[in-house]
């Protein structure tokens, strides 16, 4: 069966939004010992200029760890970059190669043939064994065209570098449905070695989508600092779960989903190798803020949204339910759908959290410590910086003005504050609407 | 603040859809020993014509139970009844009393009292204390217009009757964004007395929208068969999780959510007590599959629908799991829209089945022994009884016939059978598409 839906073809070819051009940087400065590469190989027949092959390659071994989707039907990159990182013990590695147009996904015992090839293919280059992470993204169910994906790898690693063009082109290289490359760079400093610059850059994908359902979400990050392999999963998975995690329908894994992460220690300074250090904690937090950043770029790229929505759960008496809570509020579709009309349908927010911690039906009902109707508060935080408008006071409905509810619900950005007042425990979560265009673009014939 | 949406209107102001007009029976047999009204109350104050007050009454005590929603903000009519069904053991009841047009939904102690009140009114009417279950409906966030409402109960119990348009009217009464009455009746018999014709009279609303979400799901089930109080609660959890439950998005049950069943025994015949009985299983079936019949007509007329879709996951190693599969299908706007659409896409639905069990983000990874990639087929069944459309077989894509394939998107009613391969239990559910007019319905700025 061909898929070939216009949702999951290349959508890069050149102009990028004009209110979208904000959030792509013009330079950058890229970690030192990395250099990337995005080359055009056609991976898809209708693609016959976006680059589709991308490669983040390092002059020395990294520490690497990774994220991969829990969904059940995992692509063959999933699995066979699952068990590089565990065989090399999160050690050793050098590159991540990517291509979309092709998600290698169902595709049996030849499309995992397909992803270790594409490894042996860049190790060659690189002059290392089982040292390289494989990504897919695009179209499910078909085999990639291997032979001219492993014929332009050498090409791809070639035409490496270390300038913000190169990671420019490398960052179009995985995109699929998104509307603009997502990069960002940043330098940093640890405790330990204040007089060392590091750097850390990262871009992702989201396909247009906001909930990364069927879209797969990919990210790379590499940073010249020296971090341990031992810490890299629990660092990345901290930061994962605060980022890419939080936003919208993260239940919703699709088959290929993959947030990768490489140290090379190319600036030097003393190794983070402990969880209780400061230079732990200030590497954790970077990180997260950093991956947090990026995250947003695939909300403010989710297919046909109008709005980016924070949504904040706080002082709810735990953290994991004040996360349920969140992604309950940011996955109902009412709740949704209230957002792009602009109404400050509270009753649609309660609803979706008075729902989210239950049990599925059939099971027993059960106790729900974090809500509590008559200590629930709902509130607008208007982007602007203006007062809050209070919507839910104590399990009250307020009296609303609604001259300034739609006043707030007009700016394109928007905060909705839940608190719980069940404790002390807190998240936040980010989301969009449900538009008119999300249904013409999912909802369209394939192509 | 007044919500005064358009979807929580009275929609039911006389004209049914044509293509509608297929679901509502002209005639039907009704329980004896029953009566049933709905009258003109105007509880909204935009209704100035439709029935919004509704009674059904048995001029003998009825073994009665009620399976009600679990979220967490519960409505008081919610609060009101359970506590009646758990004092008089589920014995003893004679009436359940419904507005539409306001849910007496967050409406702190005040509410709470209004719902006692309108049971209180009832009784009196009745002759019985303590006999009366409350179901509201509506909007969320405001006071009834008690007064109003009482007022109207004794007329409503004045007029009510047992024929077809006594039970339609009150079937009427009960709507809200419903673009036609939901009413079945049906006779039956049980092994014990096989020449007694037992009837069950039903009806449901489900306001326009498909997952019962926000919107509230009542339905008031009424037989004259014998059954036993003990029994009650135990056959309605059955046929509601095979029902009520088994339409989209379940979890997403609103603050009002009821279903009662009422049985007066007026029919005569041997009380049906044991679970080990032949009648218990005959009456089992009976309720279940006309509770899913009437479910049906829900998803019939979910807001913006245009498809009718069943999705059976069968070969499953548990029920639960099956039935998170199903659920998570249903749930998803990807498949929703890609049915819109009539893109015969089984990525996504794969893709949907594969998350439904897994984790949230942040907790370890879980077996699930539901799962199995290559032991897993999808395949679309179609309505007019034609062969199967294979899309996956094994965990293998088919090469798929397009033009088969669109003959059978094109139907309005469809079938996804899903194979899990892992076992032989298996479960059903029901679901429509997502559309356009679904976002304009309830992106809709309130009036």
């Amino acid at each position: 069966m061909r898929v070939t839906r216009a949702c999951y073809s290349a959508s890069l070819n050149g102009a990028i939004p004009q209110a979208k051009l904000k959030y792509v940087p013009t330079s950058g400065t890229y970690p030192q010992g990395f250099s990337a590469s995005g080359v055009f190989v056609g991976v898809k027949p209708g693609n016959t200029s976006k680059p589709d092959l991308a490669i983040v390659t390092s002059d020395r071994p990294c520490a690497a760890a990774a994220v991969f989707t829990k969904n059940k039907f995992q692509a063959a990159p999933v699995t066979f970059s699952r068990r590089v990182l565990r065989e090399r013990a999160n050690t050793g590695l050098r590159s991540v190669v990517v291509n979309s147009g092709c998600a290698n996904a169902v595709t049996g015992a030849g499309g995992l043939e397909d992803a270790a090839n594409m490894a042996r293919t860049t190790d060659q280059r690189v002059g290392s064994e089982d040292s390289t992470i494989v990504m897919s993204t695009g179209v499910i169910g078909q085999r990639l065209p291997i032979q001219k994906i492993v014929d332009h790898i050498p090409v791809a690693y070639h035409q490496a570098g270390n300038t913000h063009k190169h990671w420019m082109n490398c960052a179009k290289a995985i995109c699929t449905t998104d509307t603009f490359p997502k990069l960002m760079s940043r330098t940093f400093s640890l405790p330990s070695s204040p007089g060392i610059e590091y750097r850390i850059a990262g871009m992702t994908k989201g396909a247009g989508m906001i909930a990364p359902n069927m879209a797969t979400l990919l990210t790379i990050l590499a940073t010249d600092a020296p971090i341990s392999p031992g810490i890299m999963p629990r660092v990345l998975k901290h930061a994962v779960d605060r980022s890419f995690n939080a936003i919208t329908i993260d239940g919703d894994a699709s088959t290929n989903d993959t947030v990768a992460l490489l140290a090379n220690g190319a600036a030097g300074g003393t190794e983070v190798s402990s969880e209780q250090s400061a230079d732990y904690a200030a590497f954790q937090d970077l990180l997260t803020g950093f991956s947090a950043d990026l995250a947003k770029y695939i909300v403010r790229d989710g297919e046909g949204a109008t709005k980016f929505v924070t949504i904040r759960v706080v002082d709810s008496a735990t953290e994991e339910g004040a996360r349920e809570v969140a992604r309950s509020i940011a996955r109902s579709p009412l709740v949704k759908t209230a957002l792009y009309g602009k109404d400050a349908n509270w009753g649609r927010i309660l609803c979706a959290a008075g729902y989210a911690l239950i049990t599925p039906p059939g099971q027993p009902e059960n106790h729900v410590p974090e809500i509590v109707p008559e200590r629930t508060n709902v509130s607008f935080v208007p982007a602007d910086g203006s007062p809050e408008l209070r919507l839910l006071v104590n399990g009250e409905p307020e009296q609303v003005d609604e001259e300034r509810a739609s006043e707030i619900l007009e700016m394109e950005d928007l905060e909705i504050v839940v608190r719980l007042g069940t404790g002390d425990r807190s998240t936040v979560h980010w989301t969009c609407d449900f538009s008119h265009d999300y249904v013409t673009i999912n909802g369209d014939y394939r192509t």
